[in-house]
């Protein structure tokens, strides 16, 4: 990986504590949870382990911020947007959310790897992710979605959700791709014309 | 992982091979290949390293044993049975993988932790998995598949097995879940009716 040392910038408290989450983010997508060690993340940003250790407490708790406080930080701010709008439409969402995605590779690439890791159930982000598919869901059943008649809005998402992580996956590993033209023929198929014409 | 010795089994050169393989498929989807030494497959099967390395010859060699020999043997059945097909259908072809996929949770597991630490484009399995991601899809579009009128059918097949792909994860996360069931619901969401009536 390229160097995350604090070249540059102030080395205070908070750049110090935003390079270990960089270098997290980065490491735990190449090499996940497991395969990181904290000396590995010192090294990367030019600290002792005790000083990063300093800054997060424990290995844990590092990965438990690099979910919730970096990946998932989006998550209320869409579903707060889309209860705001008077005809919440559910393609222009899931639009928002891959335009997102597309801006920040790197925290999507930790997002999947340890999205596979954490199958394991001694993994510690096993319950975290059990939760999520859980949670991710019911916050976006809150939101009057406008569908056509007969869907099925919570399979829906669900089986939406799922083509992303696919999707993201096929994006992530080859760099010549663009995720909002995969995600565009996505669309195609899971909200297929004439049957959502007005509804996308 | 349970123990994967010999036990009761007469020791030759093909069980120890075969035990080898059970072992790689299991440690690969819990720790990875990253996470993984050829050091804990031999404790696992009761074998020296060196043993293991004279069945498969490197770790890599084994990384490819696993995915090509065991995880994808399959893949050729399946193009030829529905190549032979008087009208092929892709929503059967979907419900074949899953119902196979449902009795292999360990193959499944394996191939999801891999699929994703394989983003890294070091990782050993790089170029296997993007050539797979395409080779899937060209095999399948051999097939003169019956759809509704319109529908892109490589499109069709690119979205459905992302889906495939992440409804796996939350399979595997979920002991009390069901893959079958789950995939009945993306059907419904990939193939809606009344678009698809006659044609599932």
């Amino acid at each position: 990986m390229q160097s995350l040392r604090l070249a540059g910038k102030p080395v205070n408290n908070e750049n110090r504590r935003a390079a270990i989450l960089d270098a997290a983010v980065v490491l735990f997508g190449e090499r996940g949870y497991y395969g990181t060690s904290l000396q590995t993340i010192a090294a990367a940003v030019g600290m002792t382990k005790a000083g990063v250790l300093h800054h997060v407490g424990s290995k844990e708790g590092l990965l438990e911020i690099v979910l919730d406080e970096v990946y998932d930080n989006h998550n209320d701010e869409m579903r707060e947007r889309y209860l705001a709008k008077e005809r919440p439409l559910m393609a222009q969402m899931w639009r928002d959310v891959v335009a997102m995605n597309a801006e920040r590779p790197e925290q999507v690439h930790m997002f999947s790897t340890l999205d596979a890791e954490s199958i394991d159930p001694d993994h510690p982000a096993h319950q975290y992710f059990l939760e999520r598919d859980r949670d991710t869901i019911d916050l976006m059943l809150d939101v009057p979605w406008d569908v056509p008649e007969g869907v099925n809005v919570e399979q829906l998402l669900n089986a939406g959700f799922s083509m992303m992580d696919g999707i993201q996956l096929r994006w992530l590993r080859n760099p010549e791709s663009d995720l909002n033209e995969l995600w565009a023929q996505c669309e195609d198929q899971l909200m297929p014309l004439p049957m959502w014409d007005g509804y996308r």
